[in-house]
């Protein structure tokens, strides 16, 4: 199948067979494609979480509106993106870059002023905006890794994040849930959308001429 | 090669071989994987420019802070967000549903109901931030696409929107840019990065524990 097909296949997917269990390899394909993503200077202002306890599924689902994936899932993926582009963070980030590279802190010093420039001219609330959008690229990533495994995900930006946040303990580790992506298998059977044609405007609607 | 293989092989292009031409049917390819992308509740706000004539290549590259890609790639794709969510755009949108499932308005009106409220409680800078997020799963898709097809491409938000906007006449196509994407071939020769090893986070400090 090439990746046009499977990007065909894929859908939002509302309800998923609880008893039909992803393969622990191809979550880890998904979650390995999620970590290689692309993301503003490489800074990778974000972090995931792979949950697949049931009691904490449990937990999630009703600051999710209930919806009914996250317990039928196998595997439920939280994008969390730093709560501020601290120093300390940044300097871990050119640290890695120096041991990976093999350079002196030096050679890095105008990368870094660019880093630390952009990052400084953002008041907070737009700096978590940026911060969150590079999150999403990583989705954008999961969901094409995810249909490339077969496997069916769900982008979900409907939850409430603060409750979310609460029951994971992310504000201890300095982090903001923005995105949750369950990963399973349709449940045809019950999931009116499995059939549905997808819908996406025309490539004459879609791509602008000038 | 895998997807994982594919992602290790891509990076942020910094030089592209001006000689070496992407074929038609690579950027068509990932021209289409962009147009399959998910987006909050399929809405697609944003549309795409696929740019490739040499003398609107040199306009955009000054309000690229000169960056050489922009000139020496086969085509260059401009993500172009909805300046603002309008009813008639929501409403284009319930129609295209509504004529590709063959299903009727009066159906579609919770559904339609809820599109709205969520835009409706989102003051206009807000609504903007959220349609813009979804361009950027798009270009997260288009990422993987070219990897996929073994064509280098650049994620490029260092541009000066206003700038660009102006030179493609975009205002006038309620249509604001947030991201550049070119395609091309790396120059290994010119580009210190092709040789660079990709640096990411480890999987231990990337994927956060409870």
């Amino acid at each position: 199948m090439s990746f046009i097909d499977q990007l065909n296949w894929r859908y939002a997917t509302k309800r998923m067979a609880a008893d039909k269990v992803v393969p622990q390899e191809k979550i880890d394909a998904i979650v390995e494609a999620i970590r290689l993503s692309a993301s503003s200077y490489g800074l990778q202002p974000y972090n995931v979480l792979v949950i697949q306890d049931k009691e904490v599924l449990a937990k999630i689902q009703p600051v999710a509106y209930n919806q009914p994936q996250i317990t039928e899932a196998t595997a439920v993926i939280v994008f969390a993106v730093w709560d501020k582009a601290t120093q300390e963070r940044v300097d871990a980030f050119f640290n890695l870059i120096s041991s990976e590279r093999g350079v002196p802190a030096e050679a890095l010093a105008g990368f870094k002023g660019m880093v630390e420039g952009t990052i400084a001219n953002l008041d907070e609330a737009t700096a978590f905006n940026w911060m969150a959008r590079q999150a999403y690229i990583a989705l954008g990533t999961g969901l094409a890794a995810a249909a490339i495994e077969g496997v069916d995900a769900t982008p979900m930006e409907g939850f409430n994040p603060a409750g979310l946040d609460e029951v994971l303990g992310l504000a201890e580790k300095g982090l903001k849930s923005v995105l949750i992506m369950p990963l399973g298998y349709r449940d045809e059977a019950n999931d009116p959308l499995a059939a549905a044609k997808k819908v996406r405007k025309s490539t004459a609607d879609f791509v602008v001429s000038l």
